[in-house]
């Protein structure tokens, strides 16, 4: 399993490399300065890239090309012709950026990617004007692929209407926290529009520009959409299982913040009284043994195994929808992700 | 004059009423309900709907047919098929409402069309979120007009590549503020970027959708370009010229508030000390008496007839790229609205 890990981690780093290179390329610092220099800011910061590796690996699996063999601005198609597939990836990145910048002002977050967040490093107005310059900027590189023009068509619509789902999750997810009575169904349904429908966008707009029939953009559509969703649950529950030195921030810190989860909507339907599983408010001041003692009370009403099937479940559709590909080393190395995203320990 | 004024206004009522009825089928109030309210608040609240009515017109003009004789949802192209332009027409308008509620936030504006901007009728993030979500939408509507697939994607290059230069129009405003020795030349490439660029998408966009050549798409884009920066000349000419209770606020506000304008950026090139032209820092307090000697100094420094003679050079040249146009009455309507955006007296 850990050589598996190695080769999907490996495949991740070299297509984060292509996506870095075209970076200060397709969006160079230009007048005005201080916008263009914003824009960059979190993008330069870091990530891992994995939506645009996960669209680049479905473009060589779909053409049955060896991984890195093939030119990814000269993509060769199904029907004939080139398309830059480099530049999808880069529309998928920065538009996940983008609603990273908007969503920290919004939640007031201080860090992202251990630096300051846009908003503080630069202020509210620099951060608002860079995320809505990197929305427009998704479409022009979206738009500048080159593939045909009923696929480049078909491509903008998905990723047109994937940033309107996104909004209506963040609207959901904003509104769920006001509210006590959100069921797991209604997170799940949170989760699929704020996270996942943009893995299903990286995942199916790839075969949509390389000319791949409705079936199977739709399967590569609802990999994304499944593997989105396995990957946000597992963000749950590593907040709860793994340690704290691991993950970079206090275990726990969810339950500290009375931050709704799959695991805790789950325990208050089994009558759990959430809120008061942790009494310390500040997570500077919680203890581990208090963390153990909520977490053992989660897995004993059943929470945090319900939360662990719903992601493996997720995971073995995420797979079954990837059969649509040719069984390739690309499509191995997407089915490795798949795994990677629930298997990680933090 | 006044009765051409009149026919100019009855042909924007007409194209309004057409916008205002598909708004609700477009962009219904749907769940999150929150969201959808949000992103209709300001559109509901009015709106001339002068760059729909601009893009209807040029449709219109172009086809050579009687205006308001056809329906926009099935609109006649140049080389067969048919296009729906109330789409593209609605496009234009959600770009700049989105565009009016996250420059609401950044300026911190309490009103907008006379009513609450959106960040003080619901909240900051509840704003951010609606101009986001009109932004994607605009995608959806210009890609869904059901023209040639081409045309498709030449008109959402020109859409994003215009809410690119929105961006760093605004930035470039923002900057602006926070120096002395803005030049003429550079306030006007600033007010290019922030608003003439829309006037230029809604003009051209029509044209590329319904299959006219380069030449005319490239007219009517500078067309849009002329009449954008007159029409924001006209804005800063006004705060000056037109008696407060016609304006709606009081007259000479902008000097109050030391606010940059073509006519104070020319002044200080010759030598008048802006700043002080206007003592009382309230616009609450300011005397008409004091607005009238300011305005004096800046008629006499040539200021205000120079601002005057750009905004006349631009609908001049705004007219002429009209010509690419047939003679007709449609056109004529343009030609109308090109006058009335620089005599316009409120």
């Amino acid at each position: 399993m850990s050589e598996g890990y190695q080769q999907v981690e490996k495949a991740i780093l070299a297509r984060r490399e292509r996506v870095n290179e075209a970076l200060p390329e397709e969006l160079p610092v230009t007048r005005p300065e201080h916008l263009y220099e914003a824009t960059r800011y979190l993008l330069d910061a870091g990530g891992k890239r994995l939506r645009p590796t996960v669209l680049l690996l479905v473009a060589e699996s779909l053409l049955d090309v060896e991984p890195l063999s093939v030119d990814y601005r000269d993509f060769p198609t199904l029907t004939g012709g080139q398309a830059d597939v480099l530049s999808a990836a880069l529309a998928i990145e920065v538009i996940q950026t983008f609603t990273l910048i908007h969503d920290d002002i919004m939640d007031d977050d201080d860090l992202r990617r251990g630096v300051p967040a846009v908003h503080k490093e630069y202020d509210l107005s620099t951060a608002i004007l860079a995320g809505d310059t990197l929305y427009s900027k998704a479409f022009e590189f979206l738009l500048e692929t080159g593939a045909a023009d009923d696929r480049s068509v078909a491509a903008n619509k998905r990723l047109a209407k994937t940033c309107t789902r996104i909004c209506e999750g963040q609207s959901l997810d904003i509104e769920f926290e006001q509210r006590d009575a959100v069921t797991p169904d209604e997170y799940l349904e949170m989760v699929e529009l704020k996270t996942a429908v943009l893995y299903g966008a990286a995942a199916s707009i790839p075969a949509t520009l390389l000319g791949a029939d409705e079936e199977t953009v739709e399967a590569l559509y609802n990999h994304g959409l499944d593997v989105g969703r396995a990957f946000q649950i597992q963000d749950d529950l590593l907040d709860l299982t793994t340690p704290s030195e691991k993950l970079g921030k206090q275990r726990g810190s969810d339950l500290v913040e009375n931050k709704q989860t799959l695991v805790t909507l789950h325990a208050r339907q089994q009558g759990v009284d959430v809120e008061n599983l942790v009494d310390t408010d500040s997570v500077d001041e919680v203890s581990e043994a208090e963390i153990d003692e909520a977490v053992a009370t989660l897995r004993e009403a059943g929470s945090i195994e319900y939360a662990r099937n719903r992601a493996q479940e997720l995971v073995t559709s995420g797979k079954e929808n990837l059969e649509v590909l040719p069984d390739n080393e690309a499509r191995d190395l997407l089915d490795g992700i798949a795994n990677y995203l629930v298997e990680r320990e933090y």
